[in-house]
């Protein structure tokens, strides 16, 4: 089914630390699509970014054949839809449509909430944390009795929900604030080793302690201090 | 293509003046599905909708055959999904995607910029026009050559901008701030003027005057005054 041919061109300008980009990354590698990688300096935009995203101006940008296509859930459905080999979507219309529910869930809802952390100390940091545990309860019983978000094998909502799993709790690990401990989520930790014993997900996923290294000079950026 | 029967159970819970509610109802007359409409109270939430949505606890949900579903773009991806006569999303994979893109910019930054007017004056509120007038711009060009921003008729984006052009270019009637001036943007009142040439639109945005009274008085209780 997939198009794959040598003219094809597929081009990511992402950047290795960010989980958005690497979304498209582990999508990619499943697929089997031979990808150049173009790493972006985020904080300097490249004229090539700002050509090819003048609406957002934001990573992940993936450019197929010279067109660029934007917005990792965007981009997610795009290569699920050209390249039809190991589907990430379910094929059930409802079940779909509740990947497509969850995945809204993780980046409108349980980031967001995560990100109100900056600026906070004290009652009100505990409160962005409580906020943030609300929603990922419902992650919690959504995993009951699956070896991942999309059933018995790697899906959509896995792989934008690697958001939670490397991004949120290695910068916990750093703040020091257990946002996700293992007595009120046993069902998330056995997912994140779940993923762990993913071949796509290890090589995706950005090596832990450059990774953490990353986030850590971030959360000193951000000014969000150790708890 | 379709799989209506005489069993088949549609309901929608919205609220008459949404956005939201209203691109579901256009949608699905558009397909010519029949449905009950579940009027809400979005200032007293029902315990239907608690049950139905217990993450978002928001209209618009749609319950198919007993099954819910939410979030509106989520919704429109799920009727064309299901209800395969007139699509509404292009079959192009990257028109599709352009499609899904442009519904995004509607929902998450041309709403999301133009709310920020609550509380603004002076200033602040001129800020919050420009800005909204520069993500319109990217609305005008892509009309350019165009009936409707899904291409000869009626499509997705059309569908989620009506928030555009029945919401925000209402609200401007009331607020006397013209976000939206014909001589900045020609295409977007070309545009406005083909929907209202469109039968479905037509029966399915609010009644004027009824909403324009609506909106006078949401914008009193957002202490939103005429400049």
């Amino acid at each position: 089914m997939a198009e794959r041919s040598n003219s094809e061109e597929v081009k990511l300008l992402g950047m290795w630390a960010s989980p958005f980009s690497r979304r498209i990354e582990i999508a990619l590698t499943l697929k089997g699509v031979s990808y150049e990688f173009l790493e972006q300096d985020i904080t300097n935009k490249s004229s090539l970014l700002l050509q090819l995203n003048p609406v957002n101006k934001m990573i992940p940008v993936l450019v197929h054949n010279g067109k660029p296509i934007s917005e990792s859930l965007v981009i997610l459905e795009y290569i699920d839809e050209t390249w039809r080999d190991n589907p990430i979507l379910p094929q059930d219309p409802y079940e779909r449509t509740m990947a497509r529910f969850w995945s809204k869930f993780v980046d409108e809802q349980i980031y967001v909430t995560a990100m109100k952390v900056v600026g906070k100390t004290g009652k009100e940091r505990d409160a962005v944390v409580e906020a943030t545990r609300d929603l990922l309860m419902f992650l919690e019983k959504e995993l009951v009795g699956k070896d991942f978000l999309g059933g018995k094998s790697l899906g959509f909502v896995d792989i934008v929900a690697t958001l939670v799993a490397f991004w949120l709790m290695r910068t916990e690990e750093i703040v020091g604030v257990k946002v996700v401990p293992v007595e009120k989520f046993p069902e998330i930790h056995r997912w994140v080793k779940n993923l762990l014993g993913n071949d796509v997900i290890k090589k995706c996923i950005p090596p832990e302690d450059e990774h953490l290294k990353y986030i850590r000079a971030r959360m000193e950026k951000l000014n969000i201090k150790s708890a």
